[in-house]
């Protein structure tokens, strides 16, 4: 499996405090040693550091770590193989551009039997990765109902993002983040959980390595940062956990649209 | 106006030697301030660095010169932005997917008049620059021509390529870099040049900063690099002088195919 970080916030936040625990998970204090990415939005731009080395011992995500890059939204990825070889190919984050903005994603879980259900015929994977084939499904399913040129109505599309992301569950885990630089969306299959950081801003201490921030001295009063994880990051905040099926839709940090979708059992 | 560099390899190379001399060009031996940019493509995936700060002043690229990345296919480019503000996603190289294959492009030159000629309505760009909106022109009139999956014959995709570069070069100056990862095409407008080292391996000294190499100790008796830039790089190599409207399309670092094309004076 694979263990995915986001971050939606109202005011361009480096990720540095959440990405160090992380990447712990890749090589240290878990085993996903098959390479690792992450995105960073700034504006319309996203700019993606991939490496196929564990996260742990990468000299790239040793440079994310010391090199605070500000940004409003940010999805990373450490990667345990099982579909499709560790190459950079098959490393998340996924990008494509649908209507002149950048859509990124990753996938931590794992699909069954699903080629020809999720078959493409326009938008095609550059690796073998069932999560590449799965984001690329998504899109072109989008891309086939709302058109060429960009929807007005964003929340229409994250509503049927939804959907489709409940057929995909259908065949298998799939954990998911998503997002087109303003909008970051999270669906659970089964592990996700998130925490909104406002004011009054408190210390957070790491799970996986033994660092403690202090957000009242990074942020002004009026930041809104949300935060979502695989598990939990911290060990002295509450993180809400989401449910299977359960999906939330961010906007600069805010809350912006949830859902449940109810999967039917494909084994009943 | 802006620098480009690209290299095409038979082996997995780093470029750290052409890229010490080019960054030297963005704010230090050059003009070249707005950002800059470097594709790397290792195997069907490539990473894209990018940075909004000069070249000789980010810290991005002094990781990048510290840190070889070895790759068959590069692509990178300094900017002195004309059209579009100093931003991520005005930065060069852009990439988009096609076929399954991650196309990589970059442009030194400025168009005018250029917004009816070359309009859009499937690929759209996510910045302001001509030079993308370029890109994704090339892109749809390809997609077009040669449909949805990928086509056997990218000789002829090429071919098909350069006629349309000398369509965009009819709206003004454009020196363009375009790979699929496999094939690197140049297409020159005023300024490109290229090299093709091979056994004997001798020794090269750069332009824009006092260093010196000795390929015969970095390389195997078999590999065989070319490396494309704007202006010669190095000072006691013979590099390859391309005329207006010349293009050169390069696999695994070896001259495939070569072309000239004409173009009609739009003042005449």
């Amino acid at each position: 499996m694979c263990e995915l970080l986001a971050m939606s916030a109202n005011v361009p936040t480096d990720i540095v405090f959440s990405f160090t625990g992380l990447i712990e998970r890749g090589g240290n204090t878990g085993p996903h040693v098959d390479g690792w990415g992450i995105a960073f939005y700034e504006g319309k731009g996203n700019r993606i550091f991939k490496d196929v080395s564990p996260s742990s011992a990468s000299h790239i995500a040793q440079v994310i770590k010391t090199y605070p890059i500000k940004s409003e939204a940010v999805i990373s990825h450490i990667r345990q193989a099982n579909r499709g070889g560790n190459s950079l190919e098959n490393t998340h984050p996924f990008n494509r551009v649908l209507w002149g903005r950048n859509w990124c994603y990753a996938h931590n879980g794992q699909l069954s039997d699903y080629v020809e259900v999720i078959a493409v015929k326009r938008i095609f994977p550059v690796g073998e990765t069932d999560s590449e084939l799965a984001f690329c499904w998504i899109l072109e399913q989008v891309l086939n109902k709302f058109g060429e040129t960009e929807p007005d109505d964003y929340l229409a599309v994250y509503r049927y993002i939804a959907t489709l992301a409940d057929e995909v569950r259908r065949l298998g885990l799939f954990n998911m983040i998503i997002s087109d630089g303003l909008h970051l969306m999270s669906f659970c299959g089964n592990n996700l959980c998130y925490i909104t950081r406002r004011a009054p801003f408190g210390k957070a201490t790491l799970k996986d390595t033994d660092v403690t921030i202090d957000f009242q001295k990074e942020t002004t009063p009026n930041d809104i940062v949300t935060v979502i994880a695989t598990r939990p990051l911290t060990k002295n905040e509450e993180w809400h956990i989401l449910k299977p099926g359960d999906w939330k839709l961010f906007k600069l940090g805010e809350l912006v649209a949830t859902g449940e979708t109810v999967t039917v059992d494909v084994n009943l």
